[in-house]
């Protein structure tokens, strides 16, 4: 079953008030970091896969992209997306990725932001990228940290006043399905080990470039909560590059 | 401070009853993974930092090696290597990894099995491997897993029955000095992201090839205590081959 809980009206009306959401990239613990990683927009095509509200793909074509695809499963993410991240270059199309039918080597450049958790199978989904990807193409993506997906409630362990212990890990090579509680909200993701991300990736064709654990920024530690996500890691960011 | 538990009397008469201390490689949960990607050694000059009781010396030397240099803090250690694992071709010398000085693009291979998580700063340490490879050289080398070491003691969180809930992660971005128990003992180690593991190698000329966190193999679960391996990632196993 493919994914779609930004289409729920409940869902979507908490995300939509996610300081990530009212701020864009600005407002994302893990954008300085990811920003680094970037490749040169210039010039080439993009493909944003689970685009969301756009934030991504905007910038690709500020950045000179010469065209950018956005896909999303979500209606409601587009219609936003088209909304306030519009720009000339920029095709959005409702889409769940495991769909998506591309020519081979049709893009430079393949991101995506915090979508892959959603996801149920992986490895297909790298291999199929690979053949969308020009040689030398890049591949950045960011993901839910395994060690933040393992135990499947994505909370901390409190002690009996409320106050945070530590951060649980449990059953952390049995990947699949887990049920996290997000917003309030119970979502479905998919939880794998490091060694499948990396592994995947290295084993169909890609060379690591970059693998960054996002720290939140200074600047960002005032932010009710932020502080405590220098306890666990809560992202992944990867770049790759096809061989 | 260098460290060098293992000529503690008593921390080394526990460590010598350890399943893995007994066995050898076969006794190790890690082994067959690693296994898998070491490199050919036929004819190649191995060094091996923290090379203990040197087991993997002498699959090195008995897999063809030219020459093998097996170093380590402990003359214990090197005692029982050169009382079980000798062989022509290799040398054991008492050193902390810290003080080695080799000649430049002296040796093919650089392993290293579960010793780095005892030393303060591994950047400098693989930018001196990185110095002593010759070009196209492997790296391979295990390493006690960020989330193991992360929290600090090591050890599961247990319910009031003693049952083990889940492992804890916690300060997961406050790298350094942590003190676990181990065999009962007091250790020091140091914990690091594993971004710093993998970024340090990309950014000091290393392509990864490998990146494994080992499962215990389906023989080694009768062992006590080995399922709950599946629970948490206890090691980290990385492969890269000098640019």
């Amino acid at each position: 079953m493919k994914e779609n809980k930004y289409d729920d009206s409940v869902f979507f009306t908490k995300y939509s008030q996610m300081y990530r959401s009212l701020k864009g990239l600005e407002g994302a613990g893990e954008w300085s970091e990811l920003q680094k990683v970037l490749p040169c927009f210039s010039g080439k095509e993009v493909l944003d896969l689970g685009c969301g509200y756009g934030w991504h793909c905007k910038y690709a074509a500020e950045h000179g992209a010469s065209y950018v695809l956005g896909t999303d499963i979500s209606q409601k993410m587009l219609q936003k997306a088209q909304e306030i991240n519009s720009h000339p270059n920029i095709q959005y199309q409702r889409i769940a990725m495991e769909d998506l039918d591309l020519p081979k080597e049709s893009f430079s450049i393949v991101l995506s932001s915090l979508a892959f958790h959603y996801i149920q199978d992986f490895p297909l989904m790298v291999r199929r990228i690979h053949s969308w990807l020009k040689t030398s193409g890049q591949f950045v993506f960011s993901v839910e940290h395994p060690v933040f997906t393992s135990y499947g409630t994505q909370d901390w362990w409190y002690d009996k006043n409320g106050e945070i212990l530590h951060f649980p890990v449990d059953n952390y090579y049995y990947e699949g399905q887990r049920e996290a509680t997000f917003l309030g909200e119970k979502v479905v993701k998919y939880h794998r080990t490091l060694t499948t991300y990396l592994e995947t990736l290295l084993q169909n064709g890609f060379q690591l470039q970059h693998v960054i654990e996002p720290q939140p920024p200074q600047t960002m530690l005032m932010i009710p909560g932020m502080k405590d996500e220098m306890r666990r890691p809560m992202m992944l960011i990867i770049s790759a590059q096809k061989l």
